[in-house]
């Protein structure tokens, strides 16, 4: 089986609560989504996708995915994808780094060794766990009532975990961990992120002030 | 899938050689080899095997195996074999330890994905390089003259790199690997494996006679 | 003096309290325990034994033990059980590893020696220091409540040191822990033993809140 | 002053020798050079320029060059292009990571701002020092015999530095360096690349067979 | 252009508040300062400036620095000022360390680059950041009591940070933290300096002293 | 069974070949010798001795030795001798430090408890090995010509290891160790003492002086 | 000048308060002290002195000091006491270790030198800063009523500084601390020495316990 | 006894050679000395002295002495010269680093010590060891020749060591070790000093080429 074509779609995503904001003052609107289709000389083909969060929450872009794509896939078409070892050499010859340019393709390779074989990839990657891991919701940065009032919401959706977006002012993250805990039950997991946000001092301040108030907490309930 | 039964074979593997001999006047004159076949309530079924070198090599010996197989064998009854990660988790739970035991059983279970979905393992397993590598050839622990004699037949065979088992007395050593190499080409390739049998001061002396050999060769020749 | 004979014995020894259970839903309900039985040329035999927690404790089990002698039982037949180091070494020698198979019949040569020379084993092992130490009791993972009652009892038969098999749900270990230190003086010495069953977050999370809770005690009693 | 205009230009540069070659079999016929003009609301202007060798020598490729420009580009329309710091922060914020798309961008504002203020860069950038080092003169990876002859003509064009590109076949690689050595004085200077194309081993075998062969140069000259 | 002369004035700066007082009981009443003007062959000149806490401060002098320029004036004269690395390395040959001697002749080359060029200096730095920095205002060692008053007038012309001279009697550095402290709002910030004045067992008296003081304050405020 | 008595001989051993000499000009002519003689309230006794090397070899000295157990001896009077591990932490309560004085007490009890189970001390202390060990003679410090000589004379005598007493003046040292090499055969074991005679540069100088020379030796014999 | 005598004197120093007792129940009611005395064949002469702590404190004590200068003595006779460093020397090549013999010896030459000079002996050895530093009391480990009487008493003579011997039970050495500590002022010091009668978890305890004291007493005072 | 004045003087010390040179192009022609002589209220006085080379090779310069002593100076006065503890703290108050402006102080008051107390400084200092030591000659950098003639020279007038100041041109420094080793007795030590004039690559060449040049000298000799 040989490659014959790789085709490259953009998908663009609006995010459904509007906008999504962290540390930095960083904010999207929706996601350009990338999907790679690898079609062969059979009837097979695989998909593959990558979606950046932006282009300055990690060193990759979707424009970027699309332009890598163009410099290595002449030296893929031929090759016989489910030699995925081999497809991922190649890359390697054909562009050093940008691994994210890379990702969707070997995804697709993985898909279309499924599709070949019939087997389900879990079975090759480690196992079917997923049963086992609860979903957390991440609250994009607002306002501490806000950000408060959405996790009451998810909370009553069935959601017993959460991710705080802070990273931003330390005084109003302060009030943004406490509001939203104040609403949680003790079983309920909280976790805050603030996305390199914060100096040293920054997350000193934060966690002592958070350390007295948990112990007042703790003993007067 | 289920497994329905694990049965367990020992098959004696006579070395064609005789014996075979290394460091510490270790010596066996035959492999004692287990094969697992693993049936299921289907109509596929899969081969694993272990092979230690006696029982004092490494910590794994062909008796143990069998015992071992014996000890966490019922709890494996039942489970899909496919789902190897499960499979490796529950051996796990029932004998800590031991990986000489289990790994027979991995293998068939490798072996049994393979048949069921008609997929070559090699695609699995970081792909095939077979053809990339020489195979090299174990010399035995002899006399200087015997062990030359022997290289001298397998380069007729066509072998290009051999591992000679020295870590005997060094002094005899030296004359095993300059017998040995005096008899080869330059681009054939000589390893000599001591398997422990060597203290720091005898490996020095080894290695500094043989440095001033090659330096008089280097010059001379 | 020479060992003419190694027989080994397989006692059963149902628990008492009909089961034990730790961390990672462990439980076993008796000890497969072996005994083994040096013989020789003379008069003179000695005993030894190991006793394994099941098999998933230790890298070690009892189906394991008597495979393992049965191995290296030959080598040992004709040599001088009081010469303990000499038995070590070929016992080392014909099997790599394994120590728990090695163990019991160390013991047996130890004993045996004790035996013969008419000389108490304790004057050769570092002294009689038995006198100094109290028992401890260690307690089964029940229900707090559970748990909590058995140790009142153990208390009044004398014990005065605790271990308190946790490693289960922190939430619950945590009223383990706080129930039955309700109960002892605060002389008793109470230790709690998770037996790998926490990750770091667990197990911080257990500390944290019995420190508050240690606090509170001590500044309102 | 404010950046108006960024324009990006494609150069193609043909090798003058046709081709240069190095290890792992690389090759490039021609160099895919970018030059970026930055143009502002006043009469000054300034160049930057960057040119990978192809897409596998280090992660940047020229395309790659382009399209981040794209992607930055719109954000630094309207900035003061001699406040450097502040463009670089824009950068930064704009596209993580690809420090190659910003270099070109950074070095025409350091050119603008020369021009602007009609001052020599040499002077902000540490002096000039041009004058005291010798230029060498790469060699790219042939036969030996090729390249020795290519080394006495550029001899004689007056270089004495030479940088032999190396790492191919380690026996090879020895027949590089002994025959250009050979031909040139003792005060000229060899350097020898493999660009990471030996393994430790590989490397060994050249460095020892390089000063036996030292060695007896020194004493039989 | 060449320099043509070095000149060196001495200036005095008395203390508007009529002393500055810190640990180990250190006080000065005027700061000696010292201004170089370098003169050139062309209508541009430069100046710069240095100006040492005493002399037990930092390893540097008023005195010494103007017989440092004596010593080593003379090979500057005649160099071209703009060539600034050229500059520091003569200065370097002339005189090994005694850095403060030369940092006042590198300032003024500094600055006459930038007369010359008519270009900011800043764009050479680094940029422009002052506006994103508070001052802060250091306080003079004194009682308690006067440093608190102190603080309060300066609070009122607008400053919002305070780094407070202490490093005299621990017990006393405490009533200065806490009398000044008590004084600001939760805003501002507040550093105390010990120059080295306590020893490690005074800075853990004084932190921990603070810390019950400021658990405390958070817990019935 | 209790001590009831320590008896303690200072025994003088006159060198047979008249001195010992050693680095830093180190000679002594006899050795002052101690011996120890417990005894019970039983017929059973046992001996222990320790002979130091003159004073200033080890921290240890024969008048040392003799004060030192005067110190102690009351406190092990009625102490069970046979409990070894008391004795020893008696005597570690009873005087710190001075381990020289406390070996042959404990060497006297291990006798003891020999005598009293007629048991042979080895088979308690690791094993009988001695028969796997060849004596080297160590080669008291003398002329080059002389320690010649008397290697001769030892080998006659059947001794294959020598170890000589150099750490005096390095090139005497390197003619030493040539001259008594040079009398070996291969397969003899030479090891050359400086007992802290030399310093770093000095060991040196005698190593690359020996590596060159038996270099030569290798390429010409 | 050169000495000609060296004279020992053993001084029987019974404690005024009867004993002194501390951690592993170590007591001494008499210091056994060893005077000294160098003679010269001049008019001049020097005291040295050594007092060991009994025999269990330090790897030192009284009968050793007195067999050691037996041993080293007679090399001193004739050599200059003035010249210190040959004096030591000599010391160091007649006994290896012990520096507890040649303390005295060394005492004895610096007073004989004093003497001869006329020169206050603190000129030479760093200055005279006995005045800088209050005396401390060490307090004998009693009962914790006892202990804190006499520190009353003490405190009354005019003693800030305490130093007491804990190391006991650490239930008592709690009280011991609290006890003493409750009758000082808050600028008195006070220091608790266990001299090694804790292990590390004893340790703990103790800090932990007078941690929460500490900090409840700061509370409600 | 008090200060009651310091004298600095300036001795100009011409170079009996002309000129003494070494790396990096250092020269001088002659020392620039600082003599110190303390008086005082009584009939003692004490001299010290300070003399740097140039102002290049170390951190301490002449003129910077003479004006530090002005800094520091009047805080001496009314002190005792003979507490040297005191007059190093006031100076180390006085002024921070420069120790070479302290260093002629502190040795005067030491000679001064000496003059009070009639004590040979030796007697305070360690000892006597000069008789020990051969003195070195040092070598200033010229062409290969005249350093060997230099050498030459030298050794008649009884040096045996000596020290070249290599640190130039490494195939110059070759050549000057060379000639200078070929015209000394084995027994005579040469030390070659490059005072920081070497990188790293060249002290390898230099030291690659000497030991093969020795190695042709240890072979032929």
């Amino acid at each position: 089986m040989k490659i014959t074509c790789i085709k490259v779609y953009k998908i663009r995503l609006p995010l459904k609560e509007g906008s999504y904001k962290w540390s930095h003052n960083n904010e999207i609107k929706e996601f350009d989504n990338t999907i790679v289709r690898i079609e062969t000389d059979s009837e097979y083909f695989g998909y593959g996708e990558v979606c950046t969060l932006g282009s300055a929450y990690l060193p990759a872009y979707a424009r970027g995915v699309r332009t890598g794509i163009k410099e290595i896939g002449k030296s893929l078409i031929g090759l016989d994808p489910t030699n995925i070892q081999e497809i991922n050499d190649v890359m390697d010859k054909s562009l050093k780094g940008h691994p994210y340019v890379k990702s969707p393709i070997d995804m697709a390779c993985w898909d279309l060794l499924g599709n070949v074989y019939k087997i389900p990839l879990w079975k090759l990657l480690g196992g079917k766990f997923g049963g086992m891991i609860d979903l957390y919701r991440a609250i994009s940065q607002e306002e501490p009532s806000v950000m408060s009032e959405k996790v009451k919401q998810y909370k009553q959706e069935g959601y017993k975990k959460f991710q705080l977006k802070v990273g931003g002012n330390p005084t109003e993250d302060i009030q943004r961990i406490i509001q939203v805990r104040t609403i949680l039950d003790s079983s309920d997991i909280l976790v805050a992120d603030a996305n390199t946000g914060w100096l040293m001092h920054d997350a000193l301040k934060v966690v002592r002030k958070l350390n007295t108030w948990t112990y007042i907490m703790n003993n007067h309930v």
